[in-house]
């Protein structure tokens, strides 16, 4: 078999590299950011603005789309990807998150997770190889194991007998996922998640037994749950020395720009988190120069670009007055704009990231760019 | 002075006629829908995409803009223009309309209408004279008067009065407009807005005293208020025999694509109407082939795509399947994609209409395409 992963430099100051990652969609640039479309579309975005700002994939939700639309009108569009008509890769979160958070009654046990629908109170059971099932119709090019995302705070106790259990289902998973065929033959690809909560060695254990099984890739997941970032971090940290080289590491769910920066240069590979996108529904714009509040009102006579550096629509074509009077008068353009502005970023973020790492000067950039940047954030 | 209308031809079928506009931004083909923006956006749309649809004209009002950003803005970015990067033709309403069915309180005077703010209860008075004021601050194109929408159903004597109070304000407008001039060195043109209620008599006589005005338009105001339709249609057509043929026609606030189709043939040249982008939140799309609740149950399956022969984005892009999944998920995407399919239609219904006017083919194909358009909206 073809490797799907290729590393393709080290960054001789640092754990940061560079890689490339085939997906039947496309090839994907590592460090990446991946822009959250949970039920078939980054809110307030086309696609071919995606396609524009050079999102090189884009996550979708196994929970949500199973749900809704649901998988007879996924089956018949043979795919996500038809449907919401994106041709790039899609990686899908297994739902595990979700039951967890949105539905309002559960009940765990071995074989999987019975749940209510958040919509209409029906009754589901997700196991880990109807999860494999789901994303087969879904047709995402990267598959995440169903775990459970254990909460934090929480005893040694609670998180070592949920990680033995979401082990197992890992296990079930890729011998599942091994035994079975895409449905659209496409050569999909299937990451573990790594769990075990802030016990380090308990997060060992889970890793090198799933690293057994031969994911396609591993992730970090559990964190960016209420832990404190430096307990995050010696998580992320530990768990990257751990993970096999020649595999993309993905860590889920984070994160502010310092914290995808910081992972980077431990050797983390790829991101997805709502941030960009649900603070840009608050007015919250992510800028080359800064953060801010755009609905301050310093902004109400600036005729500045909301980001010329990006080169990039809506990010050079707009001004912050602008923006602003969108944002006061409740303007759903509002929301497109800060949403592409976001996005455009975070992009942004793990382009020159990884311009950087190509030099071996990703260390020294990133200090040098978050000072300035967090001097302009005030 | 050079004529900013020119008449290109005269359907010999009917009153439908072919023209060309002439303003600051550009060039108009008549007959034309406009768009609306009222807040300095049309809802849920891109400036660029109304470019992409051909836009030729958007509309503006005078109430909203000068509530909010406020002329301090308005003139800091030296116009809406500017303000919104909107390069093409704008037409601003006056905002009499808006402070009556907006304002908490008004109290009307020769001198004007004093209203409260439905923003923040404050204080404000729009005389004629403002209110060309603050349409040179915003810089639109063509400026609307100053009037009294009256309500309907309204008697006679309370409509004399008020087409009286309207028309001393148009005179007071066109004299304070002549003797003054554009902000921003733009050659700005004025319509006034006829006023009367359903009462033909009171229309001419109100019509006859803005003509002698000289006026570069004339609006037909204060219809689309509860009338039956056969009512507006008759004052349409009774307005439109008095105008002069060598200016434009612009009947506000209609309509429905039948109605603004038999007002074409009635011989007006302009139309506004917040059906398109409006209903398009409710999950009403207008297309080529009829009418539809994109709700509907029975578009749950439908690869389709929403209107292939508009043939632009995104309604050769997204099918009726897709959307249907956004609007029942409540994703913001369902707005932007319906109201680009909404505009696209109207674009193109006023772009055929021109088409089959200028081969003298325009009664022929209206009838054809209405019966067509209604057999299939069901």
């Amino acid at each position: 078999m073809v490797p799907h992963f290729k590393l393709l430099h080290q960054d001789i100051n640092s754990n940061a590299r560079l890689g490339e990652l085939y997906t039947p969609h496309g090839i994907i640039p590592t460090p990446i950011f991946m822009p959250v479309g949970t039920q078939g579309t980054v809110k307030a975005v086309q696609q071919t603005d995606l396609v524009a700002l050079n999102a090189k994939i884009i996550l979708g939700n196994t929970y949500h789309l199973y749900l809704r639309p649901g998988l007879d009108v996924l089956n018949t569009f043979r795919g996500l990807h038809n449907f919401m008509n994106w041709q790039g890769p899609i990686l899908t979160d297994s739902g595990g998150f979700q039951v967890f958070s949105l539905s309002p009654l559960r009940k765990l046990s071995n074989e999987g997770v019975e749940f209510r629908s958040h919509i209409d109170g029906s009754r589901h059971l997700f196991t880990p190889e109807k999860v494999v099932d789901i994303q087969r119709t879904i047709g995402s090019d990267i598959l995440m194991v169903l775990d459970e995302c254990a909460p934090y705070p929480a005893d040694r106790s609670y998180i070592k007998k949920s990680a033995a259990l979401s082990l197992d289902w890992a296990q079930r998973s890729r011998k599942y996922f091994n035994s079975t065929e895409s449905h659209y033959g496409l050569n999909q690809l299937q990451f573990a998640i790594g769990q075990g909560g802030v016990f380090l060695d308990l997060r060992a254990e889970y890793l090198n037994a799933v690293i057994e099984q031969g994911f396609d890739g591993y992730a970090i997941g559990g964190l960016s749950v209420g832990e404190p970032k430096e307990l995050m971090m010696e998580v992320v940290s530990h768990s990257v020395e751990l993970l096999p080289k020649d595999k993309p590491r993905y860590l889920m769910g984070v994160g502010m720009p310092d914290d995808i920066l910081h992972a980077i240069e431990m050797g983390v590979d790829m991101f997805d988190c709502v941030i960009p996108t649900r603070n840009a529904r608050n007015a919250q714009i992510f800028t080359t120069r800064g953060k801010i509040n755009v609905r301050n009102q310093k902004y109400k006579f600036s005729d500045e670009l909301i980001d010329e550096n990006l080169g990039l629509f809506p990010s050079n074509y707009y001004s912050l007055g602008y923006l602003r009077h969108l944002f006061m008068a409740n303007e759903l353009l509002a929301l497109s704009i800060a949403s592409l502005q976001n996005i455009s970023f975070y992009l942004w973020l793990v382009n020159i990231a990884r311009e950087k790492i190509a030099v071996n000067e990703f260390t020294k950039w990133k200090q040098e760019f978050l000072d300035y940047w967090h001097n302009n954030t005030k």
